[in-house]
């Protein structure tokens, strides 16, 4: 009988978030730890076997098991290492496929970074069903990218392909972004970088905003859209610009691969049109002609608290 | 007995240049035409095939020759056919690789755009032999590019994939491009752009230049090459400068699909370490950490003269 289910984990700085799935895309049993309570890998790995091996028995235990997909920070799917991530206690280079295959007992692993694992998972159970050429975005604390051309996920030649965050928007007086150098799409069309946006507005405008009651240190992406929803008109003008760019940047990677559909995911993507609108304008506006009203542009249509495990299960479905 | 041939054909806007070609990559025999003298394309085809007959009779007749690969402006890969090329003299959709096999007796023809067939041409006899993932940059009269990842062309759902020549650099105040838009790195990495950026520099800098003999009109990349070499300053400047902003696109196609190697092509290559110098510079002072020191960044190593015959030729090998 061929193994019914996959696992899938989503590795994130504060959760690990996992879950036993079916080929359709179900989650059938899930559970999660504290990712941040572990300072030293082992720890973090032996809890997590044990939380896999509840869901698992759950799920009628390893024979009913594919494989193990794991969506994690720095994730590189060549060997499956975790490589410097900086928003995870270890440090380093961590086996960690290897470290959570031996921990269930040989389960074969698959690892691969957070975006990766979302453009997957579209394709998998998603919006991007059926389509062989495809980038998805993740709008998330950062900005990260999956990028599939001819139905394979493109890693690189060293894993690391796909980090459309860190393309150069704003050559000139570019905001610094985390990555230690200016003007990357990461430091405008991320959540931070939403709220980095408003708190410049404010500073810089005069006109009224509910945001004003805020202490400008504190508001977040949440804030702003919030405020949008009342009409509010900086928070309006900051997803307007934040999808500019975002739409500016679209029209750049189609230039790249040409791609059937562009697929958001993630936080901000609840801001719904007032997001969406702005970018399909810019898209248009900035699309080279030959490609000219031939990329769609979609959001996720996976539940957003699912997500982030479907996708890295459907990794589970090759791990080898 | 394998059929030991291929034929590849280079159309450009002046001349089509053909050539049968071994597996080793040596062109046996060639010939050209004047493309630019066929207003209707069933002349055009009608003549080449009489040179073609020429040449594939001298290498033993068709039954010698595998396929017929073609590099062409706007030329699409997956249906043969030229698309709206604004360089040559035949409007609309041209269904070159039918009209072609029809008219050689049936051998298959393979079609795709020039900068596509100079990326297959060095995979298969030049710089990147052995290499699965790499870009191919060609700077003629403007900038196109070839994109391999995991050893295929990558040709976009469309065929359309890998405009990087079009991939917005200068968002502010940028230099209108051929395409309509503006900043685009064409517009700048060009052989056209060098003369635009030298007669931008005559005109508002004031030093001497042995460029200012000349009538800036009639500027070409080839002065300022002469002058460069000469070590007249703007000349050097304009070089420094051209590399600069092709060193900074590179570091971000790396973002997009992390290759091993990015291969420069075509004419302003003749500038040697005078333009490389500066973009291997900018590439280092502009890659993101993780990339870092990965990629090589080369001239192409085919003959100038044979280099387009020989990228589309290879594309004869799996013509079908």
């Amino acid at each position: 009988m061929d193994k019914p289910y996959v696992v899938g984990i989503d590795i994130g700085g504060t959760n690990s978030v996992f879950g036993v799935v079916d080929a359709r895309g179900s989650i059938l049993y899930s559970g999660s730890i504290k990712t941040g309570s572990y300072a030293d890998v082992n720890d973090y790995v032996a809890e997590l076997a044990k939380g896999l091996k509840t869901v698992i028995d759950q799920a009628g235990g390893v024979d009913m098991i594919k494989g193990i997909g794991v969506g994690a920070p720095n994730g590189n799917y060549f060997n499956g290492c975790i490589e410097f991530a900086p928003n995870l206690p270890w440090k380093g280079k961590i086996p960690l496929a290897e470290l959570i295959s031996k921990a269930v007992g040989g389960i074969p692993v698959a690892l691969t970074n957070d975006a990766n694992a979302a453009a997957i998972g579209e394709m998998t159970y998603g919006a991007a069903r059926g389509l062989k050429d495809f980038i998805v975005i993740t709008l998330g604390t950062g900005v990260g990218s999956g990028i599939v051309i001819g139905g394979n996920l493109v890693y690189g030649h060293d894993g690391f392909a796909g980090e459309l965050g860190h393309v150069i928007m704003r050559r000139d007086n570019g905001r610094i972004c985390g990555c230690g150098r200016k003007g990357c799409l990461e430091a405008y069309a991320s959540a931070t970088g939403v709220a980095r946006t408003a708190r410049e507005y404010l500073a810089k405008r005069t006109d009224e905003s509910v945001l004003r009651e805020l202490n400008p240190d504190d508001i977040t992406s949440k804030d702003v859209f919030d405020a949008a929803v009342k009409k509010d008109k900086i928070a309006l003008d900051v997803f307007e610009d934040t999808g500019t760019i975002l739409g500016e940047a679209i029209a750049d990677f189609v230039a790249f691969s040409s791609p059937q559909a562009v697929i958001f995911f993630g936080g901000l993507t609840k801001a719904g049109d007032l997001i969406l609108d702005p970018i399909k304008k810019a898209v248009d506006e900035n699309m080279l002609k030959v490609f000219a009203g031939k990329t769609r542009i979609l959001f996720s249509e996976l539940k957003e608290s699912d997500a982030a495990v479907l996708g890295a299960s459907a990794l589970g479905w090759e791990a080898k």
